[in-house]
C-alpha cells in the first residue's frame, strides 16, 4: 500500500469517513451504503466510493460496507493502530483547549506534555498534566518517544520552537500559528491557520446571502 | 461570478492565496508567478493557475500576478470587503482562544459578542469582550446584524445552541464540536472537528516513518 499516489484530498477525507464509521458502530449498525456514509458525511457517494478503493474493495455491489470491518481497516490504514504520544508548545487558550480536546482520547491520542515559556504558566496543571518550562523540552519529548507536537506559540516564536522540537525528534507538526514555517523535507507539517477555514465559510455564507436564499 | 460551479477544494485554497498575498503586500512585493505562489502555499504552480482562473484572467503570460490587484480581487471574491460580525457560543478554553485568535482580526472579522451558560464564566471578561448569558443571545444577534455563530460547547450542547442561532438570524455556523448537527438547507455549516486534522497529519507521519524517511 503506497500513499504518494492517493490524492491529498482523499487523504482528508479519510478522517470523516473514519469518524462517522465510528458512531455507527457505536450506535451498533452493521451494514451501510456509500449513499448513507455519503449522505452521513456530506460527501457524494460516488466519491466516497472512489476514495475507499483506492485502499482495497470494501463493499459488495448492492450490499454496502460492513461497518466494523471498514472501521477497522480505516484504522489501520490511518495509522491509528500505533501510539501517537503527542507534546503541546504554548499552555494560553489555544493549547489548553487542545489537551482537554474531546475528540482526541476518544481516537486515542493523548498529549503527554505541555510547555511554556511563562513563569506564571509553568507548574501550574491543565486537566492532570503540569505546564514545563521549556529548558527540559528536548529531554521529555525523548522520554514520552513523541513524533508528534503541536506548536500554540504566537507567530514570533513559531520557528524557533519547531526547529527545538525538530532536533529532539519530533517527525510531524501540527501548526496552529499562523507562521509560514521552515522545516526539513522528511518532517511533516500540517498548517492549521484557523482563518482559512472561517474565510471559506464566509465565501459560502456571501453567495448564499447574495442569492438571497 | 457564480459559486455552485467551482469545484470546494478549490474554495478551500482560496483563503491560502489570499493570506500568502497579504503577506507579500506587506513585504512590497509586486509581482509574483504562479510558481512562486505555489511554493509559498505548499499548492502545486498548475492548481494555482487552474484554481484562479475560475474568476477571470488575472495573470500575465510570463510575467505573472500583480499582487495587490489579485489580494484585492481574492478579497472580493472572498466576501471579505464586507462586515462579518461573529458571536461565540461556548466561552471555555477554545471559545476564549478563538475570541483571541490572532488571524481574525487581521482579517476584519470581529467577535461582537460571546455567550456561555456557566454562571461563573457570565461577566468574566476575554479580551475586552463580557461573557453574556445566553437568555440574551437572540436579542444580541439582532443587535449586532451578526449573520455568523461560533459553536464551542461541548457536543450535547451543541445542536441546541445550532437551532437557537439559526432561530436567531444566524445563517452559517462554524461548529468546532464533533457533533453532526442538522441545520436548514439554507444555512452554510462548516465543521472543524479538529481531530481529523489530526488524523490526516498522521495517516502521513506514519507512512513517512514507515518509509524510514
Amino acid at each position: 500500500m503506497k500513499s504518494f499516489k492517493i490524492p491529498r484530498t482523499t487523504v482528508e477525507r479519510l478522517p470523516i469517513y473514519y469518524r462517522a464509521l465510528l458512531g455507527m458502530e457505536k450506535r451498533e449498525i452493521e451494514v451501510i451504503s456509500s449513499q448513507a456514509l455519503g449522505e452521513r458525511t456530506g460527501i457524494p457517494s460516488a466519491q466516497v466510493r472512489k476514495d475507499l478503493s483506492y485502499y482495497g474493495e470494501f463493499g459488495r455491489r448492492g450490499v454496502g460496507y460492513e461497518v466494523s470491518i471498514l472501521r477497522r481497516h480505516l484504522q489501520k490504514i490511518l495509522g491509528l493502530e500505533r501510539d501517537w504520544p503527542m507534546v503541546i508548545v504554548g499552555a494560553g487558550n489555544l493549547g489548553r483547549a487542545l489537551v482537554n480536546y474531546q475528540g482526541f482520547l476518544r481516537h486515542g491520542l493523548e498529549v503527554r506534555a505541555v510547555f511554556d515559556s511563562d513563569p506564571r504558566v509553568i507548574g501550574t496543571y491543565i486537566h492532570n498534566l503540569r505546564v514545563e518550562g521549556p529548558e527540559i523540552m528536548e529531554q521529555r519529548i525523548q522520554e514520552e518517544e513523541a513524533h508528534l507536537g503541536i506548536i500554540a506559540v504566537p507567530a514570533e516564536a513559531a520557528q524557533e520552537v519547531a526547529d527545538r522540537l525538530i532536533t529532539a525528534g519530533i517527525r510531524g507538526i501540527w501548526n496552529f500559528s499562523p507562521e509560514h514555517l521552515r522545516v526539513p523535507q522528511e518532517v511533516i507539517l500540517r498548517n492549521e491557520d484557523l482563518s482559512v477555514g472561517l474565510m471559506a465559510l464566509i465565501y459560502h455564507l456571501n453567495y448564499s446571502i447574495d442569492r438571497g436564499d
